[in-house]
């Protein structure tokens, strides 16, 4: 019976999302100089961190409404340099004066729906044989571009709205996603799969796992040209 | 089947509701020149937003509960406008004596309900003759008065009472909105929209879409004479 | 079909319930003469408030638990009373030593069960024969002095002790109080009616309607002379 | 039909808990002396407080995490008493070094289960008649050691360890306890006292019920020689 | 009919689990030689409490994201040895300059779930044979170096990632896990530990029961030396 296999994923950078509330009342008690200051250290840390050089990317946004003002988010290789950046936002003379507001940990994910249902036509769940097959599929898939591009995900110029939402697939209660037959699922995902396809190019999404991370299991990211297109996708 | 299709919408100015707690404390400790200056400039922003070069309006009002003092109520034709009157209020000389309680960004919206049932009946939804039927009908809905109220809203003279929630058709559970039947749906909203013509000239609604945009599905801003018409319309 | 009437209902007087914690460490950081010039304004406004001129009145009581220690309750004609109200008690000398924990906004109301059912029988609800025999019967109720009293609460001499709860009839999901039909909704109430009869003269009992106004559809405050009345009559 | 009658209750002490977390960098800052005194007066007050003339107790107990350092559990004849102690704690030397995590108000409560049952059988429920053999037996059951320990308690020696959690038998939704016969219900509530007996001697029980007066409708105070015994009675 | 036995378990060490937020603007305006002392005492005390005379251990490590940034994770013999080291932390010279943001109190437990199935079927659960059969059971059970481990748990070396996380089977509603019959829940464990299995080596996890000590029913804390393994396990 193959009702109970969670999909196999494939995993790619880091990811902190970070959500933060400025106190403007102190930065304007500053004297010009030292929001020079201020404002120079952080243009310096994003440039730095635009190409870091093992790898990822962060970039800054500004927020409007959940009583916030910026939007930091940075993708690495490991998580102990989501922590070194995290330490060094605190500490930089901008930490001063925000407040976090929100934050996200998590990575980025592809999820092996194909693979894992054709696994599981062909093996026991969970044997060797079907890891074996997972595990073979798993290395072409993260091959391919398309995968690349989901576990390193590079934005394309111009995107320059982002929207961002923790998301669950609840495991409690009648609505068990993972009691769902995975054959089921798959094609609920190819569905969901085609939705994005006609935003291709007009909206750019980044699926984050956040199971044992994080409070929630999934975060999206979607990042466009007109932010009327988050309404008609999300 | 058609029971899966989201109603179009047609989307006109971005919208920002702001609610704010005054430091009383702070304002009486001001100096009664002090405590002018403050109410000045922020007299002078608002006759500056009552009629934007760009479109769009902003008003402000007294809270009575919530642990509030005011609301401020913005529409813009671009979030970059919205982002800017967010900026230009924190950093105002008022910005320092209140504190945010809650905000809400969206769009106000006119849903397309008929326009899509009529195209589902004729065309397979999503398909190329569904949507050119369906942009068709679009661009004609926008150019009614009706819908361009709707979508670029001037409150009438003397509706001084605001009544404002955010509101969702929960996607998730038994009750998912999503999964009727869009015909069902067209005439749910019909009954929705009967109920609404009763109190024509009674009460003023804007309704505002904020998928993608913030917690809620949609807002609604209501403005009356009475404000009983309040506990008889929502 | 009788089942969506939602029944008619008459309005008296708006109400204002507000929960303040008492900054002790600064009022007790006061000289005496400081702390006697709050107390003594806090009376003098009560002593004012008791009997204003344009009806209503307001009581203040000292609160056990709730990490609360005042509450205050005001009733007024008009919510610009209220508003009024509100901003004088936060701009008095009191108001810097207190913080809202909690407020509520509505107004007195009588539900016209028996009417709307009596209308809904002879009638095609909300139709204006429908209309008109609802409208004179709730003149009529209105100059009852049973419904005076629930519009124009006084509460009898001697009960001292208050309990406030906000209310709500769930409109979402199965539990959905407005999808009742409206012969079976008046005969709950009556119900209800009934227990509070079985009550009468022991607790004084204040529905207010705060649908548009507040987060809740009713509050109900409840007088008594022994707080032991609130555990058996809730 | 019996199914709608809620039990009668007796009624003792009314009680307070208040859970305190300690301002330990305040209490740092004091001199030697300072800090003295303030535990010199806190003692005091508990001294005064472990048998007061009018009856009752009160006690402190240290507590690991929630994020609070202290807990005052305090059981009194009179609302206004309790009222009493509060403002007594808060104007306290210790009560600037201490900021209220959580508070709870009730009364200590037994319910008459077995009498609500025993009369409904014989009478119609809420008739003269049922009321009075509900009263005869209450009267009776009041003057029994068992209710006499439960409204109150004094908790025997040794039993150092405290449990406390609010707790409510849900009204509305399908779970609705009150729409249980009461038999059935008197049935459920034996079992309940089966599983406290097998660890009498071990566990100390202290019911309090808190509808009307608190937003949950019973907190359930735990005593103990061995904390493992609060996992086990649970 | 064994439906309604919840588990016997047998327990080991109480832990404290503590998450704070650093303030560190306060830490930067320390002197280098203030910040020096403050970092030489947090770090002496983990190293007296890595091994203490009693038993237990303590462990701390960096929080990225939960808008946190430390972990402390302490395992003792008693509550009160848990308490002084809560006490000892508050008032270090570290706890002047971090915040707590959440803590859980509970205590490593091993289910003998088989043991009380075992002792179900052979006798009436509850009554004194069965609590024998339990009883010689859990001695043998307790003795287990499998149970050693689960009830004093040694981390494994180089298992430097940690994930925590509260988690309750819910008792209200009909996801009841207490009224499924124990046969079928020492099935769902089971699996449950096949699971756990299939990470052995990677994964060492530590179960904690905090019913009638916290919130919640149990916490899990993950410790792996691959982050990835925690999205995999959970």
């Amino acid at each position: 019976m193959s009702s109970q296999i969670a999909p196999a994923t494939l995993e790619g950078w880091y990811a902190l999302h970070q959500i933060f509330e400025v106190d403007w009342a102190a930065v304007q008690a500053l004297s010009a100089e030292d929001r020079a200051a201020v404002a120079d250290e952080a243009a310096s840390l994003f440039a730095a961190w635009a190409e870091p050089a093992s790898g990822g990317w962060s970039a800054a946004a500004q927020v409007v409404g959940k009583g916030a003002d910026l939007l930091f988010l940075h993708f690495r290789p490991t998580l102990e340099e989501l922590a070194a950046v995290q330490r060094r936002v605190r500490r930089s003379r901008l930490g001063r004066f925000v407040r976090a507001v929100y934050d996200f940990v998590s990575v980025t994910e592809a999820g092996l729906y194909y693979a894992t249902a054709r696994a599981a036509e062909e093996h026991e769940p969970g044997s060797p044989p079907f890891q074996a097959a997972l595990a073979a599929d798993a290395e072409a898939e993260r091959a391919s571009p398309h995968v690349q591009t989901r576990l390193f995900p590079t934005v394309p110029e111009g995107m320059r709205y982002i929207s961002f939402y923790p998301m669950t697939k609840r495991r409690a209660g009648e609505d068990n996603w993972y009691s769902l037959p995975v054959g089921e699922r798959s094609r609920l995902m190819r569905e969901h799969g085609l939705t994005g396809r006609r935003y291709a190019g007009r909206v750019f999404q980044v699926i984050c796992g956040s199971i044992g991370l994080d409070d929630w299991e999934w975060g999206v990211t979607l990042f466009a040209r007109d932010p009327l297109e988050f309404k008609r996708i999300v």
